[in-house]
């Protein structure tokens, strides 16, 4: 049974509070903008989609108790709600998206009276939240081709059910090929320092009856060289035109395993995480978040006070070491030579 | 100023309690044999060298209140303790080493009276470490050499003070090199699931006044790839006739990593790591520990209940990933090709 990360229920944004699993399933009512920027930058709810999705629900959030007097109050509402979200996470680029369809939605009826535009506004993004379903269902349908009964897959972070509406990018490939009935046994990365893979991933799995064991991210060679990984699968944050993919940091380092073990190396990542205005991953910015959350864990603190850190959130995997990036589209295979642009689609 | 890692007081071991670093540096009095096997498995004392000293003076605190009345029951006390000390962990051969020499010491002097003979045994207990405090030293004049002022280092897990009597291997090469005036800048991978980096590495480096950076495992390939990083120096644990080298999981990781970014990869280990005996890394017994160990961080569960682990202690380093051992007889360099046996010293 799929989860239920976002919804819309009277008015509020009702989410799943991630920082709170797998201990507790809390859902969380979020009812302004400024709510809802804090629970994107908190990380209550993440993955590159789902802030998508509410980062569009959240720009309804900025004028469903407001009564301008003209669309250019109107206007003004959103474009602050707009700002105001655009500047929870710089990395991934789903939500810029999102918000720009808004922005463009709101646009495109300003000539309307106001209460029909609000209304096309919930629809605009109501149908971001449908599509975001379906397009999961298609990935998940084509991810799911590249997968065999046998295999032993390791993915990273949360690329699941959690990171969009309901279903997954990476996690729903394997969730459809389970589906299938096709026995998978799925390693998962705790990912620190966050550890979306320990509490969220192995949480999603477990749910779905999959065979699921964690490890520490320091622990993938260990596997790969044994023999005991056949396939990679991470979701995406943001891809240039050349194939360059920004993801959760560490997935860069398993990609640089898998080509040293000759393992496939698969992202699945809807069309709206690629950013084709970028010619590489050199110019997708990376967040940088904040020095505690790796000198602590949980509130636990595991090094000596003040110590200097380094903590990017995501760090860019070149187009040339991914094996094949799955979009609703299909599955598009890198050519063996030339960048990205050269990636054709295989399978439709 | 070093580390007091192990001294012999008394007639009992005073140890460094690593558990309770970096918040506590609390000394603890080890009276018997179980208590230092008790010890050595939940890592109060651990780094290969380090073990090796403790089992050793471990052996004397099976003897020191008997009072046999021959050989033959004194050889049978020795054994017993050999053998409970021996059982602690299975990977770090420098333990099974300092047993031996015990054994052997024993052996050589079963004609002279018992109290001389145990006597002996103590001399050769404080031998073994008075050896690591001056093999640390000379690995650590040959390491320096590797060092160049402006070199940004990366080390993994401890193989400091901590792991050593009290000056360390790899980390006694940064000393070294910073006391011969060069300017280094270290990261250190915070090495789940124990931390040893984060706890202990990092609280050694700032206390010799070593500009340090505490990273988390899967990010040091996001810093290589940036050219942040210019060597990269571990310890072993137990070192095959091939040049493949035991160390903390996560080391082959990183070797992999530094053969992609065509990083340097140091190792530095007294020559009491390597085991003759063994033609590949592949014969060397992994110990795999307890899976709430990777669950939970510091007693804070990380994941839902019961969640398959894998949790190997050591991974195995191939020889044709190591750029050079350094031991406290030089710095053997791999040849172009060939394997480990062809390592030739450079050094001297």
């Amino acid at each position: 049974m799929p989860v239920n990360t976002i919804r819309w229920v009277n008015g509020k944004v009702r989410i799943i509070d991630q920082t709170r699993l797998p201990h507790k399933l809390i859902y969380r009512d979020i009812k302004d903008v400024q709510s809802m920027r804090e629970a994107i930058k908190k990380l209550r709810v993440r993955g590159a989609p789902a802030i998508g999705v509410a980062g569009a629900f959240g720009v309804l959030l900025g004028i469903k108790n407001e009564r301008p007097k003209n669309y250019r109050e109107f206007k003004k509402k959103i474009d602050s709600a707009i700002k105001s979200l655009a500047s929870s996470r710089p990395t991934a680029v789903n939500l810029f998206w999102a918000l720009e369809r808004m922005r463009r939605c709101a646009e495109g009826n300003a000539k309307r009276p106001l209460t029909q535009a609000k209304k096309l506004l919930l629809e605009e993004a109501f149908s971001i939240m449908k599509e975001d379903r379906d397009i999961c269902r298609r990935m998940a349908s084509f991810g799911a081709k590249l997968i065999k009964s046998g295999d032993r897959i390791l993915t990273h972070c949360n690329a699941g059910g959690l990171a969009t509406v309901d279903y997954g990018t990476a996690l729903g490939a394997l969730f459809k090929a389970k589906k299938e009935g096709k026995r998978i046994k799925v390693f998962v990365d705790e990912t620190r320092p966050l550890l979306q893979g320990a509490r969220l991933t192995t949480w999603e799995l477990k749910r779905e009856g999959i065979d699921v064991t964690l490890i520490c991210d320091n622990m993938a060679a260990s596997l790969m060289e044994k023999g005991l990984i056949d396939k990679v699968f991470v979701g995406a944050d943001r891809i240039a035109r050349n194939g360059d993919v920004a993801n959760k940091i560490g997935t860069y380092n398993l990609a640089v395993l898998a080509r040293y073990h000759k393992i496939p190396f698969y992202v699945v990542a809807p069309e709206s995480t690629f950013d084709f205005r970028l010619s590489s991953g050199k110019k997708i910015p990376i967040e940088q978040r904040g020095e505690d959350e790796v000198r602590e864990i949980l509130g636990k603190k595991i090094a000596p006070k003040n110590i200097k850190v380094y903590n990017p959130a995501f760090d860019i995997t070149p187009g040339r070491l991914v094996t094949a990036i799955v979009t609703e589209k299909g599955i598009f295979r890198r050519r063996r030579k030339g960048t990205f642009s050269d990636f054709h689609i295989c399978t439709r």
